[in-house]
């Protein structure tokens, strides 16, 4: 049996900025649990605070060491900083510090940072399920800035966009190169390009190739938007993913990024593109949450009536497409 | 406007064999046809009729090679077949003999084969939900056979092992190896591996590998069983998956590998597996069939009431919990 949690007071020390509620309540989300419509409904209102900014590229390229070194020019900036790691094939979770994360712990006992690892257990969707409200519990906690770092392997690029106002894309000379990076549809995503490692030999080509790719696929991009004739999409292809190169470890080209990521926010609420990006975005979560509640009903409660339909499919005395009406 | 086709004259066509019949029905499973409702009821009582296998591997490994071999041997055998190429990343469709399948031709004009190319148009779950009904199709047109070609990449591998009754696995020297299979997860979903270009060098290598990471893999799946008491499922780990080498552009081994899943076939019987996987595998098409019809609802019908709640959620006016459950 689960313990009740007093919601209420989790969420009164939760804006108070207590780390500990605040990843109780991160925790609930993870969980599913069934307390987690009183959660939403309590952190509902301070919904869209912070800018959402997320990160993804390929293992290796240096996504923590970035990461840590943005959370310490905000922080400087005297900003209050959420980190949200998502790794879609870790079964581990629970806010543990893993491998490369180490280096996290330079912010560990800033009471002015918030930082969790999440892991999606290995559902299809569990990302778009469960980390939109996890970041409305560090908006609710004050943050700033939330930064949703992903890796970059499978759907989570694209989940990691679904979730994010402006999306970072990060490579580095060697670590996987831009034609990779565009079989992986991952330049599509990007709003700004990280060049990571920057001192190393082949940054200048990684970054030729990446902006050849970027400007191929913007232009194809474009094309497609004419077709279609909605203003703001088109408003939105306008905007130029910039390149900035970085050596994050040493700190190097950190402010350029934040100037880049600043540029874009403001780019986007100029052309009413940052509200429109986060009602679809909250669309395709509430569509997540009805599918996600489908799914549940059918190996659940409805588990028994889906399984004699199977058998009658089997058999042949029903067809799959009569069945499906029936349960739905 | 869409035509309105006379189905019963298609399906009483179709039963009579007819390749055009076929074609046109197949056509209407992936056209997501409004009369799909009217073909499935019409076809349902010829489900489960055929023997369903499922081939996937990496590009390159000889798939089209080794089906067209299968196809010549069980046609000498005077077995009716059906060929599925699935092709998850091609925009092509309707029938299109790919690049590689112009080999297949020399079935072209054999009645008693019939062969189809699909794509899965790009959406996640399409296999699922239109190639089962395509493999009934197949079915009411009279065939003992059919055979389910998958690229292997990304979801679609697992995809055709819930399709199929027997999967085969194929390798190739050189062509991604064992362990790299291992990684992509497809050592799981075989039931029969195929090591195909087997004259050429290191196939002896692949082999080895390949036996050493099955054995690996079986070993851990066999003590997952034995947790949890579900005897079906442990009586369907002792089926212990043969590798077969071929080199299919000669024909050599195919006989051995059509043993191999006559074998498969009837140790699933005895296990009473058959019945269970066919039930396992309606229930997920109902499911996807349903899921279909909720994410139809809600970019339909349903869309502007998805789109205000959005709207609320991003405004902190209303929790996503309660739109979905609202819209449910």
């Amino acid at each position: 049996v689960r313990r009740q949690v007093d919601v209420s007071d989790l969420v009164t020390r939760a804006r108070r900025g207590e780390p500990r509620a605040v990843a109780r309540l991160i925790t609930l989300v993870e969980d599913d649990s069934p307390q987690l419509q009183e959660v939403a409904t309590q952190i509902a209102p301070a919904s869209g605070t912070a800018q959402v900014v997320g990160l993804t590229g390929a293992p290796g390229v240096g996504k923590s060491t970035t990461t840590s070194a943005l959370v310490k020019a905000m922080r400087g900036a005297g900003k209050k900083v959420g980190v949200l790691a998502v790794d879609p094939s870790s079964p581990f979770t629970g806010g543990a510090l893993l491998g490369d994360r180490i280096r996290m712990q330079d912010h560990a006992t800033d009471p002015g940072v918030f930082i969790r690892s999440m892991a999606t257990r290995g559902h299809l969707g569990g990302l778009a399920a469960a980390a939109p409200q996890a970041v409305r519990v560090l908006e609710a906690a004050g943050c700033d800035v939330v930064l949703v770092e992903t890796v970059g392997v499978g759907q989570s690029e694209v989940e990691v966009a679904a979730l994010a106002d402006t999306t970072v894309v990060m490579l580095a000379p060697g670590m996987g190169d831009a034609v990779q990076a565009a079989k992986a549809g991952i330049l599509e995503i990007g709003d700004v390009f990280c060049v990571n490692k920057a001192d190393r030999e082949g940054a200048d080509t990684t970054v030729r190739e990446l902006r050849a790719m970027v400007s191929l696929g913007r232009s194809a991009h474009a094309s497609d938007h004419k077709a279609s004739a909605d203003r703001r999409e088109s408003a939105e292809s306008a905007w130029r993913p910039p390149i900035v190169k970085t050596v994050a470890s040493r700190e190097e080209g950190i402010d350029e990024l934040l100037e880049e990521m600043r540029k874009h926010r403001e780019w986007m609420a100029a052309h009413d593109v940052l509200r429109e990006r986060r009602v679809k975005r909250a669309a395709a979560e509430i569509e997540a949450l009805v599918l996600r509640t489908v799914r549940m009903s059918l190996s659940g409660p409805h588990g028994p009536r889906l399984r004699r339909a199977a058998e009658q499919v089997v058999s042949g005395e029903l067809d799959p497409y009569t069945a499906a009406a029936t349960l739905n």
